[in-house]
């Protein structure tokens, strides 16, 4: 299933995807689960895809103001350094673990909604494509082995960042929690549907550029990695959000620096996953 | 008022203390404010106070077990390198903002509790004495001199942290997160019983020996600067809390380092504040 959350006529509600169209939830998944990270903390993916089954889409996606598809994620990590193209253009050592840092759930925003780039206080706001990856099960100390029985799927990020901010200290938490610049969704992609996320591509534009491509497979600290090493030392819940991770061709990095400026257009692609379409708006 | 939470009877509640007895909140208070959060976020001290006004108290504080006064905060921010004798023994440089990092509420434990060290994992487990703020008001773009207004009360802070999983990468998450590390409390004494907190001194003991102890006034980022800092990235909400930093002597920098070990007990007092009193457990 492809999970949308989203509002219409003014009521946040959520979702399965059937091409462009929404299959909506009904009263009785409503009422039990109010929200997708309801449905997975109540291990309720098959019910919901029991109760859509053979029922018909009734909405236009381009109806609906899309949401991120899990809203309220208890706990949010966001990998830093983990393409070798990104890490050379950082010029940083190899490391022998993942950077781990956070991100406030009121960063987030949605497919289609404006990327809010606050003008007034910097002029380096960055884009950085991501693959998303949600917790579908509670673990701690969860074996390598056993890492993917606790994915409930897979989403598009766009990690957006106002560098100045993130470089204010050694710790990166100012310029990667402005409200309105982590892009997440457009919809939740259950594993189910994808056999093997590290042949899907990942690609960034920027007004139609492509400024970042990397295959999955590329990722220095796997998936696998991140969830045993996340889970070492936190307890990961179902609707947990990680950010695995940029590869090279930020803005930052290029010869001249080019950061995103008001009315530009940043789409992130995953193949298989989905596609994010931003407009910059200065705030 | 000085506000705890507990467990009683295997519920857990909240009351306000009278010298060492507590004044349990009414059925209508619980019902309407299921937890000191919920009072915050409805701006309800006042409602709190005048309910608890002329009661008598129920409950020795010794007959509970006292849980974090906010257990469930939406955000809780800490601040590094705040005191200037513990920038010293870092042999770090003055910076010009404070060092922003994140812990989940998860990560929290209360006085009287044990202190989890990791001891699996590592064997670096140090103690940080620290000032807690806990956010009473909403707040974008909090000026200086309105921070005091966005300030609900103050407790007690031991940002217990595993030094080596702190030093993975130059992200400090893995040391500052697992779970049962950061004691908090006793109580939230509201701000309009302190007067002036820089006049108050902090110090920290380790099995009766003074390790840390800095007046309040130390702080190099203030709390104004600091509450009109996070203000300025991210919207600060009732609950949230802050660790301000904390002063030199920490274990890791002692010359040899001296870090805690299972059965050490661990104390921070913050005069006019109060005093957290834990046992370090190997879990």
């Amino acid at each position: 299933m492809k999970l949308v959350a989203y509002k219409y006529n003014g009521v946040a509600t959520y979702g399965v995807l059937s091409g462009s169209q929404i299959i909506e939830a009904d009263a009785s998944m409503l009422a039990r689960y109010p929200d997708i990270r309801a449905v997975l903390d109540a291990q309720a993916l098959p019910e919901l895809s029991a109760s859509v089954a053979g029922k018909a889409a009734t909405l236009a996606l381009s109806d609906v103001e899309l949401l991120p598809p899990v809203g309220n994620p208890r706990k949010i990590f966001c990998v830093g350094l983990n393409y070798k193209s990104h890490v050379a253009e950082t010029k940083r050592p190899d490391a022998a673990h993942p950077a781990i840092f956070v991100r406030f759930a009121d960063s987030l925003t949605a497919d289609g909604a404006p990327m809010r780039f606050p003008g007034a206080k910097s002029a380096m706001f960055d884009y950085e494509g991501e693959l998303a990856v949600v917790i579908g099960k509670t673990g701690n100390d969860i074996a390598e082995a056993d890492a993917f029985d606790h994915i409930a799927g897979y989403a598009c990020f766009n990690d957006g960042t106002v560098r100045d901010w993130q470089r204010h200290t050694h710790q990166w938490t100012p310029g990667k929690n402005f409200a309105g610049t982590g892009v997440f969704g457009p919809a939740l992609v259950t594993a189910d549907e994808i056999a093997d996320i590290t042949q899907s591509q990942l690609t960034t534009r920027l007004n139609g550029e492509i400024v970042q491509q990397a295959p999955i497979s590329d990722l220095i600290f796997t998936l696998p990695v991140i969830i045993a090493y996340l889970s070492s030392f936190t307890t990961l819940y179902p609707g947990d959000i990680i950010a695995t991770g940029t590869p090279g061709g930020v803005g930052d990095r290029r010869d001249p620096p080019a950061y995103m400026k008001a009315g530009d257009v940043v789409e992130v692609e995953i193949s298989g996953i989905g596609h994010l379409r931003n407009t910059v708006h200065v705030i």
